[in-house]
């Protein structure tokens, strides 16, 4: 039974593909500047859907005036949704209740919300601690899973944070234990600090696939010290198909210290694609997208892929 | 018998530490078009040996006039062979037997010579298909031998090159017999075009170890597609402890179609202490010549760590 058990757990895993949340449009432009027109917006977003990602990040539900760039997320929300080709998961991220009534007025599929498992970065975020956050974003789950919505919980600065150093894994599982209990089976383990390393990285997963094996985890890694990719093939070892990723590496958290880059999608989809590891992501939709940003931003992407095609061809 | 000698060989590489051949001077500055001063190529030398670095590449003996930036090589192994403090290992890359008798003379302690395992990139290169050059190079390193130098063997394009696509394992392992057949035990397996994937790197690495565990594999990873860290950790876990690596992630090859940097020696170590692998190197010394090297060069490195360092510190 055990010795079968194995062998079915085993071929599942042989089975895998390489799943691609992309989380560009939120966690990569919430940082830039430089306002990006509603319309070329959506010509990137058109892009994406193209590239075949399986769940695309429109952007984040905060106060337009916190975060200026983030004040077209409900628009584009609706004129995605309502596109009836598109096979894509359209995922929103969430903040607090009012960015939850948006989102859910807007048609948003998947919700994304979380907390920090740092107290000081939960605190610095939220102005609450991560057990006040907890209760409350449970309670915001609850209200999304009602309205027949998925739900992915994320555990923030799960690798380490840049106020406190290493968080205890003890935290992380808890914190975890917390959304199991409550009936939510999407996870996702953020490297919010960029403080993930593969040794590291494996050993946290295999304990969280310790508690249960019938949930999907996702990893958000970030590229700060260039361990980006080392990551998320330890990752990937571990069990972990889902990644979250930006087009062209943009973004980081401009609430930590240290601070970098997400790991590049259309890098991240090319190297597994050496490896032979099945994906149906395409990454030309991708590169065109990356340079199209490198243009409209002036300068270079942190992505790698995207400089092999000759200028005059992006 | 046989379970003694796997717990021993189990034993020895959880004894393995991570050694660093620091190869920026030459593989790093060979494409520089700006001309380094001899004094700042001094004094980035000493930072680099006061990082405990185990071998430390002067520069290659390539002719002045081809490689300007070369022509200082004779001068600064001269000079560093000469300080009697200095417990690193000096090597210098020798492409010819004139370069082969200037090392001779200037005392270089490691001479680094190798062959590329497609035949396109060694005619581009050498002019020579592969089999005249590994002919040619193994009686220069026949030489050397001779006065009790050390030598260090190379097999570029060993993962793939930018013309011929995929180059079949066979050909690299034929290269390696007729190394060890000719009692060269010092090998490194070159990424010259950056084709390298953590999954064909851990095969072939796997493939050598078949041949023969009786000798020194070293690994030169470039960082093309931003996949030098997985590769670097791959190598690791098949057996690979020392790493050809450029401080600041300078370089790439000039006569290679895809290119990029090489691995960042500073973020490499980083890493490795970061997953808890013994390192004798410091990262402080690799910092400051970064941060030098990139006021000097007026331009951003590809290394990530240095960036984390205050402006002003640097």
């Amino acid at each position: 039974m055990n010795d079968c058990a194995d062998i079915k757990k085993e071929a599942l895993r042989n089975m895998r593909s390489l799943v691609i949340h992309e989380v560009g449009m939120r966690d990569g432009l919430q940082i830039e500047k430089q306002m990006v027109p509603l319309e070329i917006k959506k010509s990137w977003l058109e892009k994406l859907l193209d590239s075949g990602v399986q769940v695309l990040q429109i952007g984040s539900f905060v106060h337009p005036e916190k975060v200026p760039q983030m004040n077209t997320t409900d628009d584009l929300v609706s004129h995605f949704i309502s596109l009836e080709d598109q096979n894509t998961l359209l995922s929103g991220l969430v903040l607090n209740e009012r960015g939850l009534d948006r989102g859910l007025r807007c048609g948003v599929e998947l919700f994304c919300m979380g907390v920090s498992a740092s107290n000081t970065h939960s605190r610095k975020n939220t102005g609450m601690s991560t057990e006040e956050a907890l209760e409350r974003i449970m309670n915001m789950a609850d209200t999304a899973l009602a309205e027949k919505k998925r739900v992915q919980l994320s555990v923030q600065s799960a690798f380490g944070c840049g106020f406190e150093g290493v968080i205890p894994p003890e935290r992380i599982l808890y914190i975890i234990e917390e959304y199991l209990s409550r009936g939510f089976m999407d996870i996702s383990l953020a490297d919010t600090a960029g403080k993930a390393d593969p040794r590291q990285a494996a050993k946290l997963i295999e304990g969280v696939y310790n508690l249960s094996e019938t949930f999907n985890l996702t990893c958000h890694f970030h590229n700060t010290y260039g361990a980006g990719f080392a990551n998320c093939l330890a990752a990937w070892d571990a069990g972990v198909s889902t990644f979250e990723t930006a087009f062209g590496g943009l973004g980081g958290c401009p609430f930590t210290k240290t601070t970098g880059g997400n790991v590049c999608t259309e890098d991240l989809v090319n190297l597994f694609r050496r490896m032979e590891i099945p994906t149906a992501v395409d990454i030309g939709p991708l590169i065109k997208v990356t340079s199209e940003a490198a243009d409209f931003f002036g300068r270079e992407m942190s992505g790698f892929l995207y400089k092999t095609v000759p200028a005059d061809e992006r």
